[in-house]
């Protein structure tokens, strides 16, 4: 559907819709619409909060979580453990490891992964206040858990190269079949590293 | 991922666009995420235009299209032919037919269908408007191009009982089988309509 637009109003209003990450104008057109039948307040709320979350949102100053203080709940919280620190690439990482419930510790954000074909270099990561945190001492393990990509391995690399010398553990993920997977349609090399870092077998009885 | 939200700014950005069709959290929050690193300009162009739109768009007071005036281009436009009025049910319908270039007519935006299982009868809908239209005694045609659903035929039916006695022609637009497809795949309603409805054959040559 390629005809003209009724208004330029409605028009200006796609195209900052479709500049979105996988919204094309015929979805932006599609959501612009329905917002046009849904009474004003809706539609400011959802204006407004995306204003104000751009002027007011803050980083934690110590991990560099997404936060409404200078520094985020987790890091605030005198139950987590400030011994062990999960590096992780976004603020959406954070929220996976989350819902695990499996991690008590703190985390580092980041803000992406080394990825010279982007343009992305050490420099533009938080890799310089991960080293600083472990330098202030109370740190006793990193566990970094970034992609399984070439970018990841680099950034894990890099970090690990970085730390030498530091008065701290590193470890990495797990990584191997994932939970519910059948081995026939694992690859390759998931199933090989999983075969080499096979873990003792715990009997669930 | 269900971790809870890092900031309770972000968790409303989210809220709100989640509210949109076919937006889950789980989009809401890449797409909210996707904002947060762009620049403050593009972040207010997005909530502002949307503030704008629902505040300032009208609807075109002959034919209910979206529209920046009282009046819409196309029915501004004095190149189109006042004597045919196709009427569909929605902006994107205008577009889509608008799109094709093969109508030089105005149009009659219902706002919907007739449907009383979403509570919509007669009276949400531009019907009234379109009667009054005929009968000022420009139009000498009506198109009827809604949906090929039980709703899109009986409001069919129920415009063309509306116009009964009023002179003007009433037609509907061609179904049949689509251009490109294969008879083979073509439903057995829609292929014996196609037949029902034959119309002479035009050599190319």
């Amino acid at each position: 559907m390629n005809g003209p637009y009724p208004s330029q109003l409605l028009e200006k209003a796609v195209g900052e819709f479709s500049k979105l990450p996988g919204v094309g104008r015929k979805t932006a057109l599609r959501l612009v619409l329905h917002l046009l039948r849904q009474d004003n307040a809706t539609v400011e709320a959802l204006g407004e909060s995306l204003i104000r979350l751009k002027h007011e949102v803050k980083y934690c100053q110590v991990c560099h979580n997404i936060s409404d203080t200078e520094r985020c709940n987790l890091c605030a919280d005198p139950r987590r453990d400030a011994s062990q620190v999960c590096v992780v690439e976004t603020v959406r990482d954070v929220m996976a490891v989350e819902a695990t419930q499996q991690f008590h510790g703190l985390y580092h954000v980041l803000g992406g992964v080394i990825s010279p074909m982007d343009g992305v270099g050490p420099a533009d990561l938080q890799i310089d206040s991960l080293v600083e945190r472990v330098k202030q001492g109370n740190v006793k393990e990193i566990i970094l858990a970034l992609s399984t990509t070439m970018e990841g391995d680099t950034t894990n690399f890099f970090i690990a190269r970085k730390l030498q010398g530091l008065p701290v553990k590193i470890s990495v993920i797990a990584r191997g079949v994932a939970m519910g997977d059948e081995l026939e349609y694992a690859d390759e090399v998931t199933l090989g590293r999983s075969i080499l870092y096979r873990t003792p077998f715990e009997s669930p009885v």
